[in-house]
């Protein structure tokens, strides 16, 4: 496997393109990625029982598994809690696409994220459509046009790609994603597009993305809120032409290798960029029965008001990340857990078998200055492990969620 | 039943008293509840799986349903995750009350609050002991006294007094509360302690203070954060020399109403004097089909940062509370909902039946610029109703739980 510089338009046969329909109050705002030939689709959604009407659209293409050729999404606007009017407009949207590209509207995608609760400038939309087509491109800029045009309030785009051997096939997959963020201050959002050339298979397409998502986008967390409009969609058209992946052989290992890797860049880029951020923390939890308890303990301690404030305020304060492994809701053996942070600034150890280890203040202030923090902690249980992501809670993060919305 | 002026001190036979052991940087940090006769106790304790000593300490007492005759509580320091030491601290705390008072050290209850990982500096609260238990009074400034000495970063003491009548007796009770704060920023603890000359069989103890906890102090959230050292606690004398309550019959459901109206005034004190708080907003959910399904709805909407953040804000966000609601892992009907604000600057309706109401926006924001928000939510699903306390999430949230610890 070898990073490439790129994102949906790396795999062969997909263009890309981003344009202002002046949905937001400034820049791009609709992008749309279009498959040459049609391509099979894997996605997953929100877990939110409130689907946004372009979530419900989407989802229901996608369990008929038939063939998909484009996604449009927009920001600036959510789509979600719109009523009849919302289902009407996130067909509009894919209706407008699939006339123009001479396809059928079952396979276009349609994703929207912004400001819950307020209709969908279609007119704007739909208005912009000749312009967005026309834009389509397989070049590296078009990609990002199309990352770009889907960010809220993130301050980066956020791309990836990848390219994988697949027996004697140079098979390739990349992405875009998008976070947290708005420009009326809303509902963050999760998004992710990847798209890749390899020929494989629906049920190992959609097999490779629930389990790639497992611990790469479901391991991170920016505010513990989870979005009416979330979704990861994956298209592969086999334009590699590689001979389609059918089981879970070497093949299928090649290919979910370069998808993990992917989706987890995406992920990672998205707490990078998470609202108001100032540090990305990694918190690595060792020698746990098990991935289902390691994971658990993770969510709790990423998602902690009382941990994200004290990163913030680089305080080792790790009696609350105890406290918040406390009430995950799994149990742990307390005595035996020791707490690590680690970061380019040094090591230092806080617990040690259920007896705070008297470390060094200084080093441990010295330590958590850095951006990124590695958070150590063996439970001496078993042999699981898992990783998740989380940032810090700062003013910039009451500020841009507070901020009134006109 | 009628609400009069006191605290922990307001029953017959109750004395208490609050003095500075040094714990903390200024202020009192060390309280004492005081029975003249022996009470009868029922508590209820954190449940996070990480429990403090004095926690393990009193839960212990408590579940032996032997008599109790004092509460010692330090603030300053949570005596959690401090290993062998902290439980000999805890033991420590208890014995030295106990041999001043003269009464066993398992008639003596321990609770602490404050920073977590540091050992107890035990011998400052030892050598208080002597001033504390001198000090101890049964009038209104020795209640006073208490409620101040729980304070961490609380800005007020929370205190509250009802009288009952009982058949022919006129019964008190009266308590004290803390909420969210500290002063090294550290993990927040509720603490409550409530006293009563009810007599009343331990049964009957248990089971009011049992019910009484479920829609006042655990409807309440600062921010999501469960403490490893939570714990409310109900002393009852028998001083009032009423018929010992002994059954759920009419006795049974007058004392009853004055302790949920203590409970309720003791949780909403914690709540409008949160961390940062700027307003205390109230979740009230109708027609739900039941108790169960309204209490998780909001409490998934009370602890929302996007909700919190919203409010913080004043901005009629409501798509933030439909969304927490579609997260919160249990079933409703999202067609039927109906969402309004209410305060003293007036009410406005922002969804009815799953479409968004063209509301007044200068409307909106006037209601929501009120210090107490009422949020209305009705499912039109069936008959329950639940009621929950939450504030908003503001820039000083961040920094008392962000600062440095020294």
């Amino acid at each position: 496997m070898r990073t490439i510089v790129g994102g949906v338009t790396a795999a062969r046969g997909f263009r890309a393109s981003g344009v202002r329909a002046g949905i937001k109050q400034q820049g791009s705002d609709l992008a749309l990625v279009l498959s040459d030939s049609p391509a099979k689709a894997a996605a997953v959604f929100t877990t939110n029982q409130i689907q946004a009407a372009p979530v419900m659209w989407s989802g229901r293409i996608v369990r008929k598994k038939g063939n998909v050729q484009a996604v449009v999404v927009n920001s600036g606007n959510a789509n979600a809690c719109t009523g009849g009017i919302g289902l009407e407009h996130a067909a509009r949207m894919s209706d407008g696409i699939a006339t123009r590209v001479g396809v059928d509207a079952d396979a276009v995608l349609v994703a929207s994220t912004g400001v819950i609760g307020v209709v969908l400038p279609i007119e704007k939309i739909v208005d912009s459509m000749d312009e967005l087509v026309k834009a389509a491109d397989n070049g590296l800029n078009a990609g990002t046009a199309a990352a770009e045009a889907i960010m809220t309030t993130d301050t980066f785009a956020k791309e990836c790609a990848v390219v994988v051997q697949v027996g004697k096939d140079v098979v390739t997959i990349g992405g875009m994603s998008k976070g947290s963020g708005m420009i009326h201050p809303n509902m963050a959002t999760m998004l992710g597009f990847i798209t890749t050339d390899a020929s494989i298979s629906q049920a190992m397409l959609d097999e490779a993305l629930a389990e790639a998502v497992i611990d790469t986008f479901n391991m991170i967390s920016v505010d513990g809120d989870t979005s009416t409009n979330d979704m990861v969609v994956l298209l592969a058209n086999g334009q590699a032409e590689n001979p389609t992946i059918t089981a879970k052989d070497e093949h299928y290992q090649a290919f979910y290798e370069g998808l993990h890797a992917v989706c987890m860049s995406l992920a990672k880029q998205i707490v990078q960029d998470g609202e108001g951020a100032t540090k990305l923390i990694e918190v690595r939890l060792q020698s746990a029965k098990s991935k289902e308890q390691a994971r658990a303990l993770i969510k709790s301690i990423i998602t902690s008001n009382l941990v994200k404030t004290a990163f913030f305020g680089e305080d080792p304060n790790w009696g609350r990340l105890l406290a918040a492994m406390g009430y995950a809701g799994v149990p742990f053996d307390a005595s035996r857990v020791r707490i690590r942070f680690v970061s380019d600034r040094g090591e230092v150890l806080l617990m040690d078998e259920s007896e705070p280890f008297p470390f060094d203040e200084h080093l441990a202030k010295r330590v958590l200055s850095a951006r990124d923090i590695q958070v150590l902690i063996d439970l001496n249980e078993g042999v699981s492990e898992a990783v998740g992501w989380g940032c810090d809670l700062s003013y910039e993060y009451v500020r841009i969620n507070g901020e009134y919305r006109t």
